[in-house]
């Protein structure tokens, strides 16, 4: 079979996603949602969460809207730089996407919540699990569908490697995911904390009323943070990983960075890896699916292994058929690196070990304590997943230089599918306990909810770690494109621009953190002062004789999470451009390796400190302690609002901080050349 | 004159300032010590401090007798290398110097202490701030005078600058005082924070007693602190910054770095700078005492501006003089440089500006929205500061090439003499306060040493700031060392092992931060558990009619200390050694680079929020936002409390660190070297 029919399998395998995912969405629509209040908290919730999808596509049309105009423009301007039309057209593709991507995934999921509650209340837990995992699911095979079959298609029809120009339309694609990805990720995280927020600091601390009460004005808004934020925004940062890590990859072959690993083969190799992690990740769901009778962690786990036994093997094959040996081992280095992560991960933030105990331990003696402990944990947190991250690259790059880094990034994400799918089932089930709660329900329903709603946070604190490692590998693999497309033979440290690059690009991490939290902060004020409005000028809400106004509160989040990612958004997409114009390409290079480096450890630190914070203070609850209520608790409590905006906000959009920072590079590459020339 | 004999000017200077320096000590000395109660707390303190010097120096003897032994061992496995006996013996005298500085420093400052307090009783605050700056002036001239003493002797009998092999002296020199500046810096920092907490948590909160009560067994220990951390641990952080970037200069010139900028005059230029230095700081200590009769702040402000000034002129001309007008331009750059980020340092912690306000006002919605506001703030206020360290790179670069980096490094030490006067001052004048208290001096007492040490603070938090900066043009002058002596041609970041070696580099702050905090935590319960023992075990203590047991709260906090800084110790000396074992010395490139890149913003992050922390309690303790004893207080205190071990531990640390890294690396270079090739 000739190399370019080869190229076919990616949109082949991205419909047959897509076609399985159209099959799952069906089935959750077609289960039953229950009657009465239950439906009517669940439409809230979806209307909610549509009407924040709604308005955050509104300034996006705008932005993307923009951008394209620029990337059109700079074509004319630099005529045979690879810009134009074409590159334009293929940024607006990726960013429809990825929006499509995430609307898609979001429906299912604010229909799947109600139904998970329901199959919860009439058949137990194997059925509940199996409708949240079906809902995850559609979200997970949405993004490897829609990217695969978007990259397939433009390979295509419009990619000649020998041509390298036409690469640049690869680029715009991945371009227009990270726009939509830093959106998504940092306006969701923005809208769930300051929801989140707002609902406990008035609700809970000064009402006095438990989570997900009714009487709370925030609550509606809170559930739909949880989709906003853990659902579409998870699902579009690894978007934005899936298709950066397969662009790096075939730019980076098609540049000759593989020269010396096959040439052709090599540029279709990432896509066909990226075919068989669909057919992987199906496999790995079915296993999931078919085992949802037995305890759900065990489900997932099982789930999630088949499917990277199989890629593995499958990968394997098809590298050893292609003439590609050694890519098979920087794939596996990369598979492996991605569940090693993932299980540091777990040691640092599970409430049963002793990280997180320490942590709990630490409230004793009171709230700064216990937040020294947690900075300290997230801090330490650090050091095995840069040691795993870097033995994976070391590996990858000794068997197939560059491009073997590249496809270990590729390795990591193709089973892509099953990852967001186990991501996206556990804010499923946190709903369904919700609406659960919020409907009345009886307490059976509850624990079995509890129970799913637990696994769940164990893979959201394991898929936060593999989220981070993801966009570290492929923000390595997009800063050798970078250097392949910028044609710099060395990004060197002793040249003062790239050193004061690296200064620069490691401190960006730090402010935008710095102005994520203070978002959130802003943001939550305005939601507590909306939830405390509330009860004042309508006393009946507490005593259960007045509705709250819910709808005023998920309005007060949206507008405020809007209005807040507009600073950090620009500073991500503007400073790789004015250094770009001040000092050239390879000062470009320093700062995207600066970003790299603080931005992945202060995500990790900032993801597991939260996670440590939260399950130290779930520990305590448990009964450890002191239990609820105790000045323990009460400390612990602190711990765990610091680490909210952390964990959620400004960690997880550093993934999209140094992704984007390097696909604005990659893309605009060819202008700084001349600006430098 | 021959450049040869221009270099004999240091080792003048050097006397110039220990004779200077002597007459100081011997003027304080002379000063009135008080009488009764007032004598015995002084003696106490004073015992306290030279009972933790002599056992830290216990620890130090077996430390630097094993590197010595291995620099020495080194030289005969790989001669021709550089490495032998010369070498050993210059890393004892370099850790011998520092040693000696910080012992005839601490003894003053804390004879000074007393005697600052008896003129604040009899002669107010001209005659009071006398004799705190003098106390502050004699470590400040100690450690320039004995680091260009020692450097300027090593250099006119050991160095050939023809036969770069002979350099290898400095960089053993440099060695030495990191090797003592690890020690005192954090065993300081860690024993500080250790007694202050213990002080705090059980003497104000559990027994609400106020602050430099006798009563509390904590006290003395507490005092003693002030002088280990701020006195000693920050002379010899900066004997260290002063040294090591002198021996760049130095190495950088003889190395062919400067070979365009006029070969020996460049060699030498360096160490002339470093002899107008001590004038330029002995002027501006002379206008300072001229005009201590003034406002404290004006008369500080004044003498450093004019040792700036001065060493401005004089630099200039003696540039001009020698042939190399491009390094006065790189000097003022470094100048400039160290002012600026000390005024953003000033801005960003001060109490009367919006950051510290902003983190005030947070504490109305509690401790966790205190502590996230801090956070912000200290992450936010890394910008300015990378860009200003980064702009003076730019220029100096321009002007001299790597040679130029390392002139402005010198340019911002070389009045380090005044720069470290002020800084000392600080902790004289608090221990003042704190003895006044103690001896039960009248209230008007306490107000002239409180208005002295509100000045400090000020002083303390730009000093901070002055010393993140220095540590950096340091290490960058060193990192600029360390590849002319590897002799490799680019450290290029497309390389995986340089860019492993940047992540790996940039996690060791977060993992050495993180050792730091929780040995400040363990110290601190360890000295908790002993102040309520006292409490518990002998009742007489609270109600005056028993003596509490001080010295052994400082034993424990000694002890406490010098067992909780191994673990950090070994890694900054270990990560070189192995990083460059295992991936070679380009890796150890990427290493430093990284470390810099995080170990600067961790530090500057570390100590703006601790900053902002504290002076927003000390605004809402003048009675702001609700004052005293109200919930935002109570918020405050929790921020200020996380903040403590922030600024005056892991912070200030992580400068040694991203120092000693760069100078181990920079003598093992030679092994390297042999390993790799």
């Amino acid at each position: 079979m000739a190399e370019r029919e080869l190229a076919l399998l990616a949109p082949v395998a991205g419909l047959l996603a897509l076609a399985v995912a159209l099959a799952m969405a069906r089935s959750v629509a077609r289960t039953e949602a229950g009657e009465g209040r239950m439906v009517d908290v669940a439409r809230a919730i979806q209307e909610g969460a549509m009407a924040f999808l709604a308005r955050e596509y509104q300034v996006l049309v705008v932005f993307v809207g923009g951008m394209a105009g620029v990337l059109f423009l700079a074509g004319r301007g630099a005529p045979g730089s690879g810009f134009g039309p074409a590159v334009a057209a293929a940024y607006l593709l990726g960013a429809t996407a990825s929006l499509a991507a995430g609307y898609g995934g979001m429906r299912v999921a604010t229909t799947a919540n109600v139904r998970t509650a329901r199959m919860a209340e009439r058949h137990g837990l194997a059925g509940a699990l199996a409708v949240a995992f079906r809902g995850g699911a559609v979200m997970g095979l949405a993004v490897v569908g829609l990217g695969l079959l978007g990259l397939g298609l433009l390979y295509l029809l419009w990619v000649d490697p020998g041509r390298p120009a036409t690469l640049a339309v690869l680029n715009g694609f991945a371009m227009g995911a990270s726009s939509v990805a830093l959106f998504a990720r940092v306006g969701g995280g923005i809208y769930t904390k300051a929801a989140d927020m707002g609902a406990d600091l008035v609700g809970k601390l000064e009402a006095g009323i438990p989570e997900d009460d009714p009487r709370n004005p925030a609550v509606i808004a809170d559930n739909v943070g949880d989709n906003v934020g853990d659902v579409a925004g998870m699902g579009a940062d690894l978007f934005e990983s899936y298709v950066g890590s397969l662009v790096a990859a075939v730019v980076v072959a098609a540049a000759g960075g593989a020269a010396s690993s096959g040439g052709g083969a090599a540029v279709v190799f990432p896509l066909v890896l990226a075919a068989l992690g669909v057919v992987a990740s199906l496999l790995g769901i079915a296993v999931t699916q078919a085992g949802s009778g037995d305890d759900p962690a065990r489900a997932l786990r099982r789930g999630t292994l088949t499917a990277a036994f199989a890629l593995a093997g499958g990968g394997g094959l098809a590298a050893g058929w292609l003439g590609l040996p050694q890519a098979a081992v920087a794939m596996v280095a990369g598979l492996a690196a991605g569940v090693l992560v993932g299980l540091v991960t777990e040691y640092y933030t599970a409430g049963d070990r002793p990280p997180a105990r320490q942590v709990a331990r630490s409230a004793a003696t009171g709230p700064a304590t216990n937040v020294l402990a947690g900075l300290a944990v997230g801090m330490k947190s650090t050091a095995l997943p840069v040691l795993v991250v870097g033995a994976a690259t070391l590996v990858a790059h000794h068997v197939a230089g560059l491009y073997g880094i590249a496809v270990a990034a590729v390795g990591m994400l193709a089973t892509t599918g099953i990852t967001v799918a186990v991501d996206a089932y556990g804010p499923i089930a946190d709903n369904a306990g919700g609406i659960a709660e919020m409907a009345g329900l009886p307490a059976e329903v509850r624990a079995v909810t509890d129970r799913l709603d637990a696994v769940g946070n164990t893979t959201a604190a394991m898929g936060k770690g593999f989220a981070i490692g993801s966009a570290a590998l492929t923000a390595l693999g997009l800063f050798s494109a970078y250097a392949a497309t910028t044609g710099l033979g060395a990004i060197d440290l002793l040249e003062p621009r790239v050193m004061i690059g690296a200064l620069v690009g490691g401190m960006l991490p730090m402010l935008f953190s710095s102005l994520a939290v203070e978002a959130v902060g802003r943001a939550a004020f305005a939601m507590i002062e909306e939830v405390r409005r509330q009860f004042r000028e309508r006393p009946g809400i507490l005593t259960g004789d007045d509705r709250p106004d819910y709808a005023r509160c998920v309005d007060i989040s949206t507008r405020a999470a809007l209005a807040q990612m507009v600073a950090p958004g620009l500073l991500a997409v503007a400073a790789p451009l004015v250094v770009g114009w001040l000092l050239g390409p390879a000062a470009v290079g320093g700062l995207l390796a600066g970003a790299l480096v603080t931005g992945v450890l202060v995500a990790i630190f900032m993801a597991n400190a939260g996670g440590a914070w939260d399950n130290a203070k779930k520990y305590i609850e448990g009964g450890a302690l002191g239990g609820k209520g105790s000045a323990s608790h009460r400390a612990a409590v602190v711990g765990d609002t610091v680490g909210d905006p952390f964990k959620d906000t400004a960690g997880p959009s550093l993934n999209i901080l140094i992704k984007l920072m390097s696909v604005v590079a990659l893309v605009f590459a060819p202008l700084f050349q001349r600006a430098a020339g």
